[in-house]
């Protein structure tokens, strides 16, 4: 056996905040954004676009990060590795991550790039248009691991994002190490699938060398393995002989381990209003599953009412403590 | 290895005819039917339910006959054993059956209860619900039971049903040993949760002692059960070491068979009409990929095809010969 954890879940991730706004359509095609999608943007085009907010709620996101804090709202102890600069945007993301309860430490940047942020334009229509600038998340390297924290998280969880940062995958493959050198566990999620698609052949190296628990949802693992149903893609993941949760969307999920195979509907969900953060909310409701040894089944069926909590309503964080739900 | 076969799939069944009416739920609610399910009637309800159907339309019917139609229609070699009366109903069935190609050979009751017939209301909403008047199908004996008939079938598959009238499960035992003692496979499904209600405790005997390939559809695995999620009861079907065909409507089936299970989807449906005969044209088609030694993934695929097919249409049997979907 192990020691005991100080942590449940150490999350690394692209530390980014959203800045979300009012705006009308007029302003949308003012600066040529397509509504409803996420663009990758500059510097320049990043400040331009956050002086023109007004009235901006501005609170802490990313993938992971949503994971992390939903572990925290159920009631699971998490720490949180990503790279903010010392600017406004880096304290907002530090105080809000850590008033949630999660544990951030990573001492931010004190020079290059702002703080990363998704601004989320919202138009009366209630859709969503995001530009994300990478920021400061770009400087996050093996230097930023604190392998005493690795060594002491039950699971180490990462998201595929951290593949398009330079040095970010440095990061990773050093927390990994230290993770499984204290007889730990690691996790992945592929993020989406186009990010699949940039990184399919160190994906796959990846999980089979390193990964204990990989999270993706149907369209990335059909890209990962490059094929067109779902049961195939089953039958290459359960082939990795590791944990592998596939969310399915109203379909539930599919969790395989070697002989051990589960197929657990989603939870029942008056209105889903926003699925932005039900991949990395189900994440949570599993991790904290299983770092409280559940069966795979509940950890999935957990994962599912954290899922169905956060897509009832706008933003990707939870509005009651999932701890109550469960 | 056995010898060739006459037959791909033999069927025993409750020879019905089929009469479908359009309806709608406050007629349902005014004549307390559950929607959905079958109910076993007598003559009294069954002449006064037919009198309010309007513009009826009568074929020839019965689940287990839809599923050897439906074999015929994939370009499968099948047969069928069940019990009408000499009257015009009789008549109909076994013109229709043999029409589209089923052998059937039981020499009709000369005596007794009028042939079966199912009034069927289907409502706007694609469900249908069943009232039953079994009729000449108690008379189905042992004594209808060709043995060589069901050593020259790949597969005898049979209906949950059959344990409602008294004698047609000693027919089915008697079908069953025949199958076996010639090296054949035997199959059954449950029919429907209300049919598994009646018979659980004989259905589990049945499948632990000689079922080799079962079929059943959500509701009706919980049932067997006794259990409220769906991986509960997929656990305890994969724990039977039979060949399990989970049907789940639009989320597809699951097949499991010791080390293997596969999760598929369902075939496409530009519009659900009518979801009579899904399971019946599902069985279909997995059998006859089943008996073409296709791998089960495969067979699934096929019976998802072929229930596409008959729920895009009023009525429970293919509108296109089914070989040209597949």
């Amino acid at each position: 056996m192990t020691a005991s954890a100080t942590h449940d879940v150490l999350g690394i991730g692209n530390a980014i905040v959203d800045v979300f706004a009012q705006t009308d359509d007029e302003f949308l095609n003012l600066n040529k954004m397509a509504k409803g999608s996420m663009s990758l943007i500059d510097t320049a085009r990043a400040e331009a676009l956050y002086l023109s907010m007004k009235g901006a709620v501005e609170v802490q996101g990313g993938s992971c990060g949503n994971t992390v804090a939903g572990v925290a709202s159920l009631g699971g102890k998490s720490a949180y590795i990503g790279k903010v600069r010392d600017d406004a945007l880096g304290w907002t993301f530090r105080h809000d991550i850590r008033a949630v309860g999660v544990t951030f430490d990573t001492p931010p940047a004190t020079d290059g790039p702002p703080t990363a942020r998704s601004l989320i334009f919202v138009t009366p229509d209630a859709q969503r248009t995001m530009n994300t600038y990478l920021g400061a998340c770009i400087t996050l390297g093996p230097e930023d691991i604190d392998v005493q924290q690795v060594a002491g998280a039950s699971v180490t969880y990462v998201e595929g994002y951290l593949w398009d940062p330079p040095r970010a995958k440095d990061a990773v493959r050093k927390a990994f190490a230290a993770a499984h050198a204290a007889g730990r566990k690691v996790s992945i999620t592929l993020s989406d699938s186009f990010c699949v698609d940039r990184w399919r052949d160190e994906f796959n190296q990846l999980i089979h060398d390193q990964i204990d628990i990989l999270f993706a949802n149907e369209s990335e693992i059909l890209s990962l393995y490059q094929v067109k149903t779902f049961d195939e893609a089953l039958q290459r993941a359960r082939a990795t002989g590791k944990i592998v949760a596939l969310t399915r969307s109203a379909k539930g999920s599919v969790i395989v381990h070697h002989d051990e195979i589960h197929v657990v509907d989603a939870a029942k969900v008056a209105q889903v209003v926003d699925t932005t953060g039900a991949g990395d909310l189900y994440a949570a409701g599993f991790l904290y599953g299983y770092t409280r040894n559940k069966p795979l089944a509940e950890c999935a069926r957990i994962g599912g009412i954290a899922a169905g909590e956060v897509i009832s309503h706008v933003g990707a964080r939870p509005l009651v403590p999932l701890k109550t739900l469960i």
